[in-house]
């Protein structure tokens, strides 16, 4: 089996094309072209086989934007369907200095020392901008990412939020056709990020620390109320007994949240990512909510939930995609954001005026 | 001035209109003719002269789902536009039996002998299904609907919950141009309709009841973290003891939750509005807001996010309408949803030959 890294530096050269063309010649270029050469039969049979290396390749193609590898992707996704789905699909969000990244080394160590299967992917969309992404450097995950395995793969970098999301959507299904039984999603605290997480895991936790008092500065409101689990990271050294403490302030206030879908009552734990201590009660608070949720129905519900909700998403992206590429609207929105804002035309007339221009713009 | 339950009586025979066709020979017909025969400028010369009859006609006409209504109502609309946005919105959601009627009641009649005008509109989109919805029942509001300075309206019953929320945003302008400074937006706490009411409120209170030990059973998740205060309504009798404990417990529980964009920190206020005791204290924690988000200019940020919002919303539901609409499609999509619930099919290559198909309808 190859080395993951290799997959590394193949996405590495992709993203840079999309900002400048290569040169015609390019000692990377055999390398690509000879990757290339695999049939979308080969991606799924080398996918079905555990290969690491093909698994990272037919991800590289799902994060492509050219439509000829699109179309070679989605046969690939469409083959490895039957074989997705039997896995543990855990969301991970927190704000920077949360210690996602040495959190998710230590479940995922604890994980693969068991025998588990682990595929860690993330969604930000800010990644190509602010660059300092999450998961962009496997050198945070030192152990994880040279573990036979695990699957790290840091958040596919083009366009916007939907596109992301679907992306990372579409890698899960290849990871799980590949066996791997445990999928973490990992999460910037920004807010959209993590409702497109939620809509594809099965459980979603957050992650604070306590100690520094602006601890929630950098999370959105509304995550708390989505979470189905909390864990309180480094709850070690000096810090214990605050963690302890935030971990009783928590749990009262969870207390006075209103239930949640599946009827599951949200469980906070203090762990210590360093320290090693907690990590297997916080992945027992998961594995306890999968068991729940099995056995009252609302796991398989809310697969089939996600399921449907995927598919209207990508139709209502495509069709607000449709409208807003168009040069012509493109060049109107400005002006009329800007006479909304005067009071000068109400929105709805102005929604409206658009519209019209653009079903006269298409015949 | 016209007492306002005219208006209550025109909007029920509309309502009816839409089921049955009336007979020739109706004793409403002349009585609704000579109502159509104001012109869009006699509309708006009514409204801002503060004739509330006028005003009810107004925004029936708003409610209407006729062509010949909208192009009217959107004029109307569009000449109120710049004498709107002199008022206070606030959006109060709560379960059923959190006393929403009887605070809004008590709220309203300490305003109005404040010298305030109030207007009271609602968002439910269920109202039409379930009948028993919030305000349609006047009776029991009986001082504040009988009070010269309120003009009570129930939710629009037509449509989608887009539908809904978008005129109950457009009678918000037609009220405030009648001179209307306060605006309540009543919601049940179902989620949706929050966030709707959300979009077009400066502030949301959420108002909540304690001693039953099911308080939260009714209200959504996510709705605790949008509120920019609470209410503990009820706090009066045998329930004063546990209305402070419950105050105290969601002071801390608040404390915990992330900042409100705005800067501000929520509070929580206990009131009872059969003893009339804590209403000023919740108008003191809108006002205080008010005037918070006015010094730090959140306010006019939020409203002008708030009016660009319901452009885009408008264009949004306008082009997913056109497709959800068509009739082809309608008969594709449950075929579809039971494919991606099979395995049979991806959720984007449903979405892709969903999109594909509604292209080929359209040429």
């Amino acid at each position: 089996m190859d080395h993951p890294e290799n997959d590394s530096e193949y996405k590495g050269l992709q993203v840079n094309e999309g900002v400048l063309p290569l040169p015609s010649v390019n000692p990377y270029a055999t390398f690509r072209r000879k990757k290339r050469l695999l049939s979308a039969e080969e991606y799924v049979a080398g996918i079905r086989g555990g290969d690491i290396s093909i698994l990272g390749q037919a991800v590289t193609l799902v994060e492509s934007s050219l439509p000829s590898d699109q179309v070679i992707a989605q046969k690939v996704i469409e083959a490895c369907l039957p074989f997705s789905g039997n896995s543990i699909r855990a969301g991970i969000t927190g704000v920077p200095g949360a210690g996602k990244s040495t959190f998710i080394e230590a479940l995922g160590t604890h994980l693969c020392k068991q025998g588990s299967k682990l595929a860690v992917l993330a969604i930000d969309p800010s990644s190509e901008r602010s660059k300092g992404s999450i998961l962009g450097d496997k050198t945070r995950m030192n152990e994880l990412s040279t573990a036979a395995n695990a699957f790290i793969r840091p958040s596919p970098s083009a366009g916007s939020l939907g596109g992301v999301a679907r992306k990372t959507r579409e890698t899960i299904v290849l990871c799980e056709a590949a066996g791997f039984n445990t999928i973490l999603v990992e999460t910037v605290g920004v807010g959209q990020s993590e409702t497109a997480a939620h809509s594809m895991v099965d459980f979603f936790l957050l992650l604070q620390v306590t100690g520094t008092g602006d601890e929630l500065q950098g999370i959105k409101r509304g995550i708390m109320e989505m979470a189905d689990g909390i864990a309180i990271n480094k709850c070690d050294g000096n810090n214990i007994e605050r963690a302890r403490a935030a971990r009783v302030s928590f749990k009262n206030a969870l207390a006075l949240f209103p239930p949640t879908e599946s009827g599951w009552k949200p469980y906070v734990e203090t762990c210590s990512s360093v320290e090693y201590t907690g990590i297997d009660d916080v992945w027992k608070m998961i594995t306890d909510y999968i068991a729940f949720t099995q056995k009252n129905g609302y796991f398989d519900y809310k697969r089939s939930q996600q399921a449907k909700y995927w598919m209207y998403e990508t139709i209502h992206q495509s069709l607000l995609d449709s409208f807003y590429h168009n040069e012509e609207i493109e060049r109107l929105i400005p002006q009329y954001e800007q006479r909304i804002l005067n009071n000068e035309i109400s929105s709805f007339i102005a929604a409206h005026e658009l519209l019209e221009k653009f079903k006269d713009l298409k015949i």
